[in-house]
């Protein structure tokens, strides 16, 4: 049985492990910070493909396929895939992962989708009604800019607060046993909606989400910042940091600041990039998790961390109709064997 | 603890309640069959609404708010609600949840939604990991035409296999107690794609996953369809019924079309509503769920149903892009006390 505490944390007793996980990413992230740990890179943005959309969902299928891989289990053991995207109807998945002929469930979480997988997959997992789960998500940089904002030929102009949609794609493989890494508790995020309208300021709407399900956690569990090695949040860039700052400090969290670092600001150089706020979309916390994050868990060089993935719940419909953007967070708890 | 049974069957022991539920429908549903079952109406299809979007938000709200109120609970009793819709990025969804403030976890299934709202619910609630789940999805045809094929200013002709998108929501409150139904077991979807291209034409597309799912379930359960009382398919209307049998018929199921109906069939009458093929969309099965069958297993007409909803894994992009229509189906078996 799964553990509620309070307002909406869950133990999971058994841990699911994470018995594998891959990252495929596109060329300007390959020419990050974190190179060396993807597991394969598409120099061409579009590659074999004849389409944007087509090239995103290889990118998941390849994530998935190499975190199989990695797990020694085959798609036929995997009893459910959990997966979802950014485009509309979240077609990246379905064509991602229909030949993996995979029991599936579609999510949508936005840019959350990550942790939303896990999430959902923990407690599949803990249940009984997986043995195995496949999490899986992505986004593409091209196809995200002509479905929410220009086509690239336009050459649009950025604001400095916008980020830049990550290209790439992160899988985990959720297992009763294996591996050295396990989901110990998680808090489902609810929706919060602080009247940002600025569609190019993304962190700032994320941020009030990520500090209410942070808070939740925190008081559900009875710790602080300082219990953790690490906390990392989705994308929520340069400015949704430093909002999510001063909204955790108003209420007394000032130790944070020094335990934190976002996926948007680990994925790219933002000073030689030119990626303004940093970097953003599903693929980014879903790369960053399955390199850097759960490398670190692996080796030891981490032990216990959280891991909140923010999603901005908008569409261009709303957003042209002048409403506002309502987001969400889900929280993971990490831990390592080696602790 | 959940039982897997085969590939992808689900048993759940406590069955998860349904403590209440509730439909919510515009004027065109009202002037069909089920006119009698609905919980509210709302004559002009955008109400008090700018926006349709903003007007399926609120039969979704509604819907909630009703199901919630039959079963005695309060939106503060739930632990998470699982909701999805078909308008990009889930819009209906995120706006018509966001003022209840439960933990949300958004889903993505086209029209299989209602099923795979409830199916990930009774996992929740059976596991532990919620005592309460609410569960709910909605469509709006103005809103859909819109964004799926034209703005109804333009008049456009429809085909004869088309079928019309139900403007209502369904909501089910899930619970470990209450209520006189149960979710006894149910099978996760896979992806089938039978390279249909016909985005007129849904019923064919979705057909062959409802067949590959309740093929799974009869041969995980050894079971056949004269072991339920009734079994119901979400929308796959006129054309995508037709087709059911004849893939069913092939794999020896001679007895499922004496024993079979489809909700897109239900919602309207064909002969006088002009909706072609029959009703579909996110909120065709779960109103008619909501309303007739549920009704039915309340008041013991019905003991032991299948309830199985389809999905269409399309978006305009991959449509115009000449891709085929990937759908998948979830299914539900729904077992009353009165046995």
């Amino acid at each position: 049985m799964i553990k509620r505490l309070g307002a909406g944390t869950l133990m999971f007793e058994s841990r699911p492990r994470i018995a594998g996980y891959a990252s495929v990413v596109g060329r300007k992230e390959a020419e990050g910070p974190l190179c060396e740990l993807f597991d394969k890179i598409y120099f061409d943005s579009r590659g074999e493909d004849d389409t944007y959309e087509a090239a995103e969902s290889r990118l998941q299928r390849e994530a998935a396929r190499i975190a199989l891989e990695k797990s020694g289990l085959r798609a036929a053991d995997m009893d459910c895939v959990f997966a979802g995207d950014l485009l509309n109807q979240c077609v990246g998945s379905t064509f991602g992962m229909m030949g993996f002929g995979v029991p599936y469930l579609g999510q949508y979480g936005a840019c959350s989708t990550m942790a939303q997988n896990l999430l959902a997959g923990a407690v599949f997992v803990e249940s009984g009604a997986a043995r195995h789960a496949l999490c899986v998500t992505s986004s593409h940089f091209c196809a995200a800019e002509r479905q929410y904002r220009f086509p690239l030929e336009y050459g649009a102009v950025r604001t400095p607060t916008s980020q830049w949609t990550v290209t790439g794609a992160g899988s985990c493989v959720l297992s009763e046993s294996g591996g050295d890494i396990g989901i110990s508790a998680a808090t489902v995020g609810r929706i919060v909606d602080l009247s940002v309208t600025d569609a190019n300021n993304m962190g700032a709407a994320m941020a009030p989400a990520a500090a209410d399900t942070i808070m939740r956690f925190l008081h559900d569990t009875g710790t602080s910042p300082r219990d953790y090695d690490r906390i990392f949040t989705g994308d929520l860039g340069m400015v949704g940091s430093e909002l999510l700052y001063d909204l955790l400090e108003r209420e007394g969290f000032a130790d944070f600041r020094g335990r934190h670092d976002d996926c948007g600001l680990l994925i790219y150089n933002r000073e030689e990039q030119d990626v303004h706020a940093g970097g953003s979309g599903c693929g980014c916390c879903a790369s960053v998790l399955c390199t850097r994050i759960l490398g670190d868990l692996a080796r030891g060089a981490l032990h216990n961390v959280l891991f909140i993935a923010t999603g901005a719940l908008l569409s261009t419909t709303t957003s042209g109709q002048g409403k506002s953007i309502p987001a969400v967070a889900h929280l993971l708890r990490l831990q390592s064997d080696h602790a």
